[in-house]
């Protein structure tokens, strides 16, 4: 069966995505960004604050770190990936207690857009 | 309290998107493209086929009804809306009976751009 360009692309989108997926529900986040993240990977969040927007490998690693930093993480699950074209989605379900606040479950989705082989932009939906 | 356009802009889009997300459940999907398709709406499947992509809110009704015509739907879920700025995304869920085949669960998130009140982009990811 000949496979056609834009499934082959979509196809090593999934392996990405998928080991992707793994790394960050074993806890590994740090070590899926240092594999898979560009050095100009942008991120936006839904709402404004100081990490709204990053851009760079540097100002993203920080925005994880002071959310690590912050929040007490119990159970991490991740649902996914689901693609098209260079893009895939992973729908988070985060257990967690913010520092001086009370346990909460999070859901939310993260879009990330792929280029060579790498992640470019992840944008959050909640 | 002072809310930022950026903020306001999306509470706008969450309304929409929640009132959409409903008619859909409710399995009132013409209803719902009806009220909040834009005319030049642009679709985009993430496999090959005829319908990949569509241009136009005439050629988006004509794939939704080939697709009603050739799937006997069981049950829809829908989850949602996350929302980020201009776009939000559904988690579909839907059991049905594809013509001439066995009963089976589709899963599929759906990205949806808004522009000026109406839907512009439909965007499939499994």
């Amino acid at each position: 069966m000949e496979v056609s360009p834009q499934l082959e692309d979509a196809m090593d989108i999934r392996d990405l995505a998928e080991e992707f997926a793994e790394l960050c529900a074993a806890g590994r986040g740090e070590e899926a960004a240092a594999r898979y993240w560009a050095d100009d990977i942008r991120t936006y969040e839904a709402v404004p604050g100081e990490y709204a927007e990053t851009h760079g490998k540097d100002q993203a690693l920080e925005k994880a770190r002071w959310w690590a930093e912050n929040h007490e993480v119990h159970e991490i699950e991740v649902e996914g990936p689901f693609v098209n074209g260079n893009q895939f989605l992973l729908y988070w379900e985060i257990e967690v207690t913010p520092k001086g606040g009370e346990r909460e479950d999070i859901e939310e989705m993260v879009l990330y857009t792929v280029e060579e082989g790498r992640i470019v932009e992840e944008r959050y939906f909640y």
